[in-house]
């Protein structure tokens, strides 16, 4: 598919859409390729642009101390990568990686202020996807607090398996809080468990 | 105040408003006083509505094992309560209570589809506040991996101070990740540097 045809699918998925939104939205829409490794956000910038994950993956990091921390990971099911610093306008704190070959739709404010002028459904279209995306990080902080770290990984396998074949051990042991050792004494368990059943 | 005067000043933070669609809404939008206590959603039920506070203060808090966990706490500067649960319409995984004398904003998906409809400009302050939240939901999930229990302690006074004001040091604690005896220690440990800083 080229990139105009995966907007297209993209905004299927909102019924209220009329077919000709979707054309004239989709010549409108910034939707770009990436390779794997791009540098979309550097801590201490302020973020010109968000993005949404139409295809691949995309990471957010820190690096402190020598350490680089996962915090995110933004997957079509779970696309907005608009942090708190794009919407204030203040220093990121954060870099934003994509960590596949990905493809993106891109957001200025400026610009997508004119874009909802001109396509008043675009307002309704990111409201939905705002609450949705909020919905969903809400859940994420409660089972963060709440869960054990097997439950967290089987919580990720669920909602986001693709990123066990994208991502490698030691980042998403970060993102879930602990050593690339206890997540893989975690896989074993699981594992050996899933073989008993059988 | 009375409660359509609150909801006037809620709306007046949007520029975009014109004041007649602030007098209009002001008398569409349902906005009703709960004493301390109340509780607004059990474990359970399939959410019939949303909340956002406009005064004083709501907790959502899970209950097993015999234990009460607090996983999030709702102000004015931080106030649309709407779960994953509601945006779905599945059973709730949580309850929510106000914990002081509270002004809410009440939503429900028909009510606020009509509405939406009779008043174009409601898509806006929706999308935008949804915008923030999740920003702020975000930060929120970023703070709670990265930093120490002190300086979640701390973000929590900056961010929220009134809830120090409202909420009993267990339901803090708990919020934070942490026993109420650590929280003790840490404040002890602030208040001893604010002298010394003296």
């Amino acid at each position: 598919m080229d990139v105009k045809e995966i907007l297209i699918s993209f905004l299927d998925q909102f019924e209220f859409v009329s077919e000709e939104d979707k054309q004239k939205l989709s010549e409108k829409l910034n939707v770009k390729k990436y390779s794997r490794g791009k540098l979309l956000q550097k801590e201490g910038e302020i973020p010109r642009h968000c993005f949404f994950v139409l295809e691949g993956a995309v990471r957010r990091f820190q690096l402190s101390d020598g350490l680089d921390k996962t915090i995110e990971f933004y997957t079509p099911d779970n696309g907005s990568v608009s942090p708190e610093s794009y919407i204030n306008q203040s220093p990121s704190e954060y870099f934003l990686e994509t960590i596949t070959d990905s493809v993106l739709m891109i957001g200025e404010q400026e610009r997508d202020a004119y874009l909802i002028k001109a396509f008043p459904v675009l307002e309704k279209i990111i409201r939905e996807m705002m609450q949705r995306e909020w919905g969903a990080a809400q859940s994420k902080l409660a089972l963060f607090k709440l869960s054990s770290p097997e439950e967290r990984y089987l919580n990720l396998l669920e909602r986001q398996p693709e990123l066990m074949e994208i991502a490698p051990l030691h980042q998403i042991a970060s993102y879930l809080g602990m050593t690339p050792e206890s997540l893989s004494r975690i896989r074993k368990r699981i594992a050996s468990k899933i073989r008993l059943d059988r």
